[in-house]
This record gives C-alpha cells, sequence and structure tokens, in this order.
C-alpha cells in the first residue's frame, strides 16, 4: 500500500456498485485500514456492499464527510450534480473529493460549479469494468493492471493529487495524467467511437439479416453493444461534441475506403488494410 | 463419418493452407480411408502439408485428378480462376468439385464458365478460420462445431450436393444453404462490414490519438483488423457491391445517431442502445 494512504483514517465511497465497491474490496485486500464508510442515492446497494465487505458501513446521512479526509464518487455520470450538491455542505479544508466518471470535462466543470473548494477536487477515471453489475459483482482485483487517468488542473492542489494517485497506485492501476479535454478527445476515439461502431454493426445486420451465419468475427467488433444502455447514454451525452467528430472523421474514412473499393486498385486496398494491421499488432504488442 | 463419403477412394485439395490442411487431417481423424493427393500453387507447401500427414502424397500434376471423386479447391479467392483453368482439361463425369471461398457469386459464375461439368461444382464456404496462415497451423477440430454455408444452384446434380454436404458433416460442421448472392448479401452484412468497420477504427484512432488509453473495448472491435490484407482484400474485392450497400446501411446508422445525439434526447438514445443489446444478446444466446 502507498504510504501516503495512512493519513486518511476515515474515507467514504459514494455509490457502491460494481465499481465502488471493488475498491472498498481492493483497499482492505491492500491492507488499507483506516474506516470506509459506504453511502449512496440507494441505502439498499450501500447495505448490499457492506454485507460483502466492501465498507464498513452503509451510511445515509453526508454529514458523516465531515470526519473524512478522502471521499470517492462512483454513481453514473448523469447523478455527479445532485451528488456534489449533497457533498457541498459537508466539504471541509481537509478532504480531498476524487471520482470514477467515464467522461471528465463535463465533471471537472461541474466541481468547479459546485464544490467549495475545486482545487481538491482531483478527476479520475480509472479504466475497469466488467459487463456485470452491482456490489455482488465487485472484485478485490478488479483494477488491477488496468490504466487510470488523473485530470489535474493548473490549481489542482498538489497534495490531494498525490493522495488520489496513491488511492489507484494501491489497487495496481497503472497511471497516465492529461487535462479533462485531452481524455475526452482520447476515449471518444478509442472507447467511445468502437461502442458506438459495435451498436450501429447491430443495427446494420438487424437492416440486412445475416445472423444465421455470424460467427466469433461479428461476436467480438458487437460485444460492446451489450453493455448497459444507461449508462452507455451517459458517457454519449456527456461527451457529445468529442463523440460527433469522432464520428465524423470516422465517416471520412468509411468515404476513402469506398472510393478504395470503387476504384477497385487492388494494390491500394493491401496497402491500406496493411497499414492499419501494423498499427494495431504495434498497440496490441505494446500492451502485454 | 458420413457414409456418402465410402465412395471416394481418392480426393484432392487444392491448396494445403491452414484451412485446406486442416480439412486433410480432420478428415484423417473421423476415420476418411481413401488417399488425398496434395496439389497446389506451390509446392513446398503441399510438402509440408504431407509432412504434416494432412495429404499422403504432394503432386505437382492436376492430370492426378482424373482419379478422384472428389476435388477441394483452397486457395486465395484471387487464384480460383487460374485453379479451375488447371482443373478443367482433367474433370470428369464422377468428379465432384468443392471449394473454400469466403465469397460465392463471383466463384459461383467462375465455375460456370470455366468448368467442363459446373452442375457438379458445389459452392461451399466453411466458416473456419484463424489469425495463423499455413498448413503448420492446421488443426484437425479447426471445423468442428463452425456453420458451413453451401450455395447448390437449380442445376446442381443431386448426388454432387449430398457428397460436399457429407464431406463438411463429417468435420462436424453445422450445415447452412442460401444462393451465392444471398450468401454475400448476409456476409457482407455480419462479416465483411465487421472486418471494414474495424480496420476503420484503427485508421480514425491513427487520426485521433488515444492508443494509450485503450483498454480491452478497443482490442476486441479491432482484432479483425489484424488478420492477412490480401485475403481480406480479395474478400472486399469479390464481394465489393454487397459490402458497398452495407457500407451505405451502416452511414445511415451513423446519421441515425448523430441526430440522435445533436438532439441530446437520452430517452431516445436509450432505446436506440437498448434495442442493440437485445438483438445482439438474443443472437448471442442462440448461438450456445
Amino acid at each position: 500500500m502507498d504510504n501516503t494512504l495512512n493519513n486518511v483514517r476515515q474515507m467514504a465511497i459514494v455509490g457502491t456498485g460494481l465499481l465502488g465497491a471493488s475498491v472498498g474490496l481492493g483497499l482492505k485486500a491492500a491492507g488499507f485500514t483506516g474506516r470506509i464508510i459506504g453511502l449512496g442515492r440507494r441505502i439498499e446497494t450501500v447495505r448490499q456492499a457492506a454485507d460483502r465487505g466492501a465498507v464498513d458501513e452503509a451510511c445515509e446521512d453526508f454529514s458523516v464527510l465531515r470526519d473524512c479526509q478522502l471521499v470517492l464518487v462512483a454513481v453514473p455520470l448523469g447523478a455527479f450534480a445532485g451528488i456534489f450538491e449533497k457533498i457541498a455542505p459537508h466539504d471541509h479544508e481537509a478532504l480531498v473529493i476524487t471520482d470514477v466518471g467515464s467522461t471528465k470535462t463535463q465533471v471537472v466543470a461541474l466541481a468547479g460549479q459546485l464544490l467549495p473548494h475545486p482545487a481538491r477536487f482531483v478527476g479520475s477515471h480509472p479504466m475497469a469494468g466488467s459487463e456485470q453489475r452491482g456490489p455482488e459483482a465487485a472484485e478485490a482485483q478488479l483494477c488491477r493492471g488496468k490504466p487510470c487517468i488523473l485530470t489535474p488542473q493548473s490549481d489542482t492542489d498538489p497534495a490531494a493529487l498525490r493522495l488520489v494517485d496513491a488511492l489507484w497506485r494501491t489497487l495496481g492501476m497503472k497511471m497516465l495524467s492529461m487535462s479533462p479535454q485531452e481524455h475526452d478527445r482520447a476515449t471518444a476515439a478509442v472507447s467511445h467511437l468502437p461502442h458506438a461502431a459495435s451498436v450501429l454493426l447491430i443495427h446494420t445486420a438487424a437492416k440486412l439479416g445475416g445472423f444465421d451465419v455470424a460467427s466469433t468475427g461479428f461476436r467480438d467488433t458487437t460485444r460492446l453493444a451489450s453493455s448497459n444502455p444507461p449508462m452507455r447514454a451517459d458517457i454519449m451525452l456527456t461527451n457529445r461534441d468529442c463523440l460527433l467528430q469522432a464520428l465524423e472523421a470516422y465517416e471520412n474514412n468509411i468515404g476513402e475506403l469506398k472510393h478504395l473499393l470503387r476504384a477497385g486498385d487492388q494494390e491500394k486496398l493491401i496497402a491500406w488494410l496493411t497499414e492499419a494491421q501494423r498499427v494495431r499488432d504495434q498497440w496490441n504488442q505494446r500492451r502485454d
């Protein structure tokens, strides 16, 4: 465990679904000895997390934050404004606030508007998840080995940044840092656009037919279309501008492919496919 | 083993790469006792298949077909015309010809033009493969449990159709039958378009950036971009019209998504995502 976390005697996790509860389990597995309070919109979910041992106590009253040094907001993106409003009256000089939101520009802006000490809010995006949901599916090792992006601002408190960095490192995450805008452009390209492409493939096949002859390639390219619709709609709408830009770049590439096909230029088509193969294989080898 | 195959005392596999050699190994594993002759454009590849025991003999002279009852053409799509021309002088009344081509309209048309007895040509598309290539990667069980599509014509000889059906059933494939045109429309929607979508995602990310934060969703949606470029270019060009139609349907769906995003209508967006999730999950459950 990162020593910086020793200063945290009590912390809160707001939202104890899959990710929030997995953070609680992961901290305990890593030897964190501070008390973990569970808070949330639905007390039953928080109680389930307590039953699993992911939090020490399920609580309904946000005033408990007065005795916390750290709070992790792990609710769906659409619920952030309401949660920040509940945190604000109990925010204090020694409280560091972070989150798990999959888009960052809007979350960081909301923190600036709604929290009394936005310099001690540090945006985080731990890129860990699963098709499953809820505290029952939580796992102590969910975050291990996965990337986590921090999005500090120029006025972010360095001590707050160190503490949030220590939180995710303790769970075994690979840390990256970028601006909220860079984060949202990058994830639009490699996460939100691929999700959209998956859903679009399903809608296209539903129109053209062919499910009887679909095999493993179709299974893999459309896996993301099975992910949680309200969560995905939240991501798409809170990152709308970047996703629209990515869709337009994608459409331009479709135009290029159509041109190659109509021209029937085998040599250029092979070159276009070979370049993609090279880029993809290089990235995939670097991951290992 | 299907009894119909007992009538085959000698057969030939033309092209002993991954799929051709896997068919040879699979037939022997299933108890086929006829002699299997390997033919091909590169005799070294055929000799490798013989060394692996996938064929009994590597041969350079197509006149050996005079003593065969069945020939499987397992070369890349671009090589079909040349192979049909080599088969034609040795074709005879008792020879059944089939293939493994991933697109069918053009292959069936070529058979009609170049073979003396096109009624005994039966188009096949065994949907089995791997990222690996060559006879070294061949496996006796490669085809087992996978779909295989036959594309008989109205004038196809029923005995030829039964024999080809028996060949693939012996390897454990799930048989489907449709016209070459239906086959090419269906595979454009669920195989060639998903491959194109994968390659397009890589080209888009190469332009917009974000590889550092790409994770398992990106890996799965782009897996097909790593597949063999010349083979893929062959498929794209021999099925060009159907692929262009599928790309246009896909573009229309992108237009619909952009409209939903610009309108910011969360409810309609969730409904659009939920419909795709339902269709995809239903298909995936039916597969098992």
